[in-house]
């Protein structure tokens, strides 16, 4: 593998960004410790300034806790991690979130066409983005998710970007980014099923609410709607849908039915799901806390199919989990790539007044929309 | 929920085994720190006196890194998460194996069929099963995945259990139906996709032949075998199949292709599966070590799908490193549990000679054959 130094070496990067990664030597840059951050690009990449960046929402949970929010605490966390490792990889959780910027220079072999100036947003984990912090992030006021920094970051040939839309908030643009795998693959299990009763865990959450909509632009009989708290469930019930076969049968909620109950309590979470019109054919996990592998296989009739969006899942709470109940369920690993992700998610941003309300009322949209 | 204590409670067992789980409160058993292993059993329980442990592959192989080989450490590490835990739960792999025994009461409302006498072996983890060891683990010498044990252990109404067959050396059968949910989920995958080229992580191991075994069945129409060394390569090649595709095409090898690689290097795993006939439309993961998803993930070919088996896989690194390499795979989580999953492994040690000689091989039959 080249070594990150040498000018004969960088005449052949790696797309995947191997040549990026210092220890170990040969694994992918997801599962390294180490990255080089350099901003010397190789003729293939992209070197972009940063701008901000969005924390996963298991990642930040986890820092949050951590440092019992305190957020002189929070910054340092953050800071030490990008140092040590040369990218914004919690160790603890495994993993990171995205960033928006602006491109600074792109690499003559570079495929993304991406020239400098664009506005755009990562689609790649900042678990395998070679990524250096410049301010100290002095700006940040370490209570939010999202991140305003001043740095650069490394794009691969292979690493997927979006520009920023120009009718977007950019702080709207990058949480919608964030999770837009989320809604692509519900869709597609969604579609792929005979109008499934779809149980969403956290449906009230980002990549939940855009999962919810998905689901009933892709034919979702009914649309069970898990939350934890009284809050969530009134902001979900007020929230309307605008297709869909909800607005042909005369209703327009973006879910059926909104249940409440603890996403870590198996047999709470299968109850309320059965007497919402359950068992689901189709589950979506999309909360941020450890512990939900098991109501959601309990709450998903046999034959039926689990999506794992939470960063918090275990595999094998999920794997030795569903034995233990002799469930025969398909378990996806919710993959944050699907062709056209990005772009599905941002229609229902544009079109979907209910999810655009929940989204609003999580962030904080700063005046200036960067 | 009711606790372990009082007649009262003792008329409403809960069939997933809530009733067990100390702590925390209202969790799974699978997913609790601590069971309640005592052998007064609830109506709907079973007792088992145990004869062995089969720790799985992950688990034991972290053990003995963990002790450095050493066996009396070894025996020390299993006796205490049994005597902290209630249950063989592995709390760094997450993981667990199952048993064998010999059932010693069935309760009056036990759903499972088995009564006092029948020798059985637990579909069901270890990490959910609750366990006392009352020997020491003095028959064991510290260096097989096989614990000889005496204890008891406790089966819950919907705990999954299989008679041991009489045909089989009880060694044997244990280690088939240890791994016995992962022929029946390829079998499954490989049926509902059209001929598809197979690749199979770890093929010469326990869950990877009979996985090899169960793709030729199903239709596959390559299988490329991936092992990490020149001995295994040798014994995978030899290894002979009994039917299916190969034997009318002339063929007879249970691998058609078998490639050496490190199932940790992702760029050298790509590499010999495309070599041998790659990419695969199926991928499936059957070693034991951490790392492998990287290989796995780009060794697949657009629209393919990767099946996890191994319990040492990363949700994290299987999800955000598919995104990171824009492919698109569908992920699925080894479920252990799929309908008639025993009864296939058990089909496939008795008709595929090949698959027989490699368990052989791995396995300490003992004289006895209990």
């Amino acid at each position: 593998m080249p070594g990150p130094t040498g000018d004969a070496d960088r005449r052949s990067g790696s797309p995947l960004g191997l040549h990026r990664v210092l220890e170990p030597a040969g694994v992918l840059p997801q599962a390294a410790w180490r990255l080089d951050p350099s901003p010397r690009i190789w003729p293939d990449e992209v070197l972009v300034r940063v701008e901000r960046l969005n924390l996963d929402a298991a990642s930040f949970r986890q820092l949050r806790e951590a440092s019992s929010g305190d957020p002189a605490a929070m910054k340092a966390s953050v800071l030490e991690i990008v140092a040590s490792r040369g990218k914004m990889h919690n160790p603890v959780t495994g993993s990171g979130g995205m960033l928006t910027g602006v491109v600074e220079e792109a690499g003559p072999d570079s495929p993304l066409g991406l020239k400098p100036g664009d506005a755009i947003a990562t689609l790649v984990s900042l678990s395998l983005t070679p990524l250096v912090i410049t301010d100290g992030l002095a700006s940040w006021d370490g209570t939010s998710e999202q991140v305003p920094c001043e740095g650069h970051a490394i794009l691969f040939g292979a690493s997927i970007a979006a520009p920023l839309p120009a009718d977007l908030p950019a702080a709207l643009a990058l949480a919608v980014l964030d999770v837009c795998g989320a809604p692509a693959l519900t869709h597609r299990v969604v579609e792929a099923a005979d109008r499934p009763v779809v149980a969403i865990l956290g449906a009230a959450g980002k990549s939940g609410s855009l999962s919810a909509a998905a689901a009933r632009k892709a034919g979702a009989r009914r649309i069970i709607g898990v939350v934890p708290r009284q809050a969530e469930a009134a902001a979900l019930r007020a929230a309307r849908t605008a297709g869909g076969q909800a607005r042909l049968a005369g209703q327009a909620r973006l879910a059926d039915e909104v249940v409440i109950a603890d996403a870590r309590d198996p047999v709470a979470v299968a109850a309320a799901v059965r007497r919402a019109g359950g068992p689901a054919d189709v589950t979506v996990v999309c909360v941020d806390v450890p512990g939900c592998e098991g109501g959601a296989i309990l709450c998903t009739a046999q034959g039926g199919t689990v999506i794992f969006f939470s960063m918090a899942t275990s595999f094998t709470a999920a794997a030795l989990g569903a034995e233990g109940a002799a469930a025969d369920v398909t378990m996806l690993i919710g993959n944050g790539y699907v062709p056209g992700h990005a772009q599905l998610a941002l229609d229902l941003i544009r079109t979907e007044p209910g999810v655009r309300g929940l989204f609003d009322a999580r962030i904080d949209v700063p005046a200036s929309g960067s």
